[in-house]
């Protein structure tokens, strides 16, 4: 308990820094595009109710519409099909104690700069590991590109044939949760994956090496250059939303200095 | 960056408790009922977008729809008249580090379950502060009645002239506020305030301290009994909804053994 509330003075005093890893949740912020024959995630809207006015003369409030996967979100197990069958797969019955877990973040925004396709590797990771020492079981992976800081546009760099932005190729990902057991991998585009992951073997594999192991994804992540390549503990904690599938939520760093 | 790593280690090994204090986001979790000629939150709605079928064959999300003022959730200065001119009073501007903060749990569970309309004063809270010292300065306060232990009826409680439940009376309010400098205050019920405060003075005194001085509010709170009087620490990290008034989000407390 001592330790706790010493945790809650160094936030108070500024000792731990709270970094705010996520995207405001706006209509215009950008919405994965899948294939047109399968179904989308809805546009955000968000409605106002009343506006100290007279529909409500003292308060203001909005109803609000998203999907799952939309803006800085949390992708939990039973959103693939690798993970649906595993207990405790849904953002309302995932365990609380999964929502804080320290991070490793690996800096490839130099590559992801020259390279809007450039993915993560085995030996990206280990040269990583090389310097700052061996990724710890239950931590986070969490991917630097600078991706956060494009315009819109650029963010999701839709062309003829799909997205174009970085991620993980299948190797890593299989390596990341089999070999180091990773709590979850963490992106700053659009999906965990790369813009073009359906093209790999197997599709999609962030979604599906992680989710099949019962670990979770994190996506739209921003201020990934404010937090060392160690030491930072991540909270994210989804919304409970009744077998969810994932949600938008408020990822928070805790930065010691 | 030491004692974060032994957080979050406490937290693996389980020497640090993470509460869940969220009710589960459901369309049959009861919704504030405003008077008829008030705009009214939208009821919760979940549609699957695909379940690992024709509409995305690896894949199950859903869409949804909820009021930002809608099961566990947060409110932000802006959601009342009193706070609408403050500055960073919404959820997408307020301090990050104002997520992590500890709390006080009064315990009137006793009271509350002989009256519905039950209020707490100064003078409760002068009699734990006797036992558990005063409450310091950016801590939660927490009222316990065991409500969120009610079935869904008895949990609105819901008669010709509206809802009857537990909350603060006006005193005590603006005391925690000004004499006590409290950070927030929260209830297992479908508001800060109590069922009757639309007819105190001020109407919704919690509504109208608390975000007049820029603190928040959290409402339909669980678990208040797994809390220590005092110790634990609660984050609550809303939505990042564009200039949103509140939101659902997932309670957790952290509580040393
Ligand atoms: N790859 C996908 C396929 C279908 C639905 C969502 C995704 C995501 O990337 C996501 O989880 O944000
Ligand atoms: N008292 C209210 C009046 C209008 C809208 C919402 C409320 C709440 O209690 C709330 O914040 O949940």
């Amino acid at each position: 308990t001592k330790s706790l509330l010493e945790l809650a003075n160094a936030v108070s005093s500024g000792a731990v820094r709270v970094v705010d890893l996520t995207f405001t949740l706006s209509p215009d912020f950008p919405v994965i595009v899948l294939p047109p024959e399968f179904g989308q995630a809805a546009p955000v809207r968000i409605q106002e109710i009343s506006r100290y006015d007279g529909r409500g003369p003292a308060w203001y409030w909005n109803n609000v519409t998203f999907g799952e996967h939309t803006g800085t979100h949390f992708d939990a197990p039973i959103h693939w099909f690798t993970g649906k069958d595993l207990p405790n797969n849904a953002v309302d019955t995932m365990p609380a104690k999964d929502m804080i877990a320290p991070a490793c973040v690996i800096d490839c925004s130099a590559q992801a700069a020259k390279d809007p396709d450039f993915l993560l590797t085995v030996p990206i990771v280990e040269a990583w590991e090389a310097q700052h020492g061996k990724i710890p079981a239950r931590h986070w992976v969490l991917l630097r590109t600078d991706w956060s800081k494009k315009g819109w546009r650029d963010y999701a760099n839709l062309r003829d044939d799909g997205a174009h932005t970085p991620g993980p190729n299948p190797a890593v990902m299989k390596w990341l949760v089999e070999e180091r057991g990773v709590i979850g991998f963490g992106t700053e585009t659009i999906g965990t994956d790369a813009g073009q992951a359906g093209h790999m073997d197997p599709p999609y594999p962030a979604h599906h090496f992680l989710h099949g192991a019962g670990r979770y994804g994190l996506q739209c992540l921003c201020n990934l250059d404010q937090l060392p390549a160690t030491g930072a503990v991540i909270v994210a904690s989804p919304l409970k939303i009744q077998n969810g599938s994932g949600s938008p939520l408020r990822v928070i760093a805790l930065v010691g200095s």
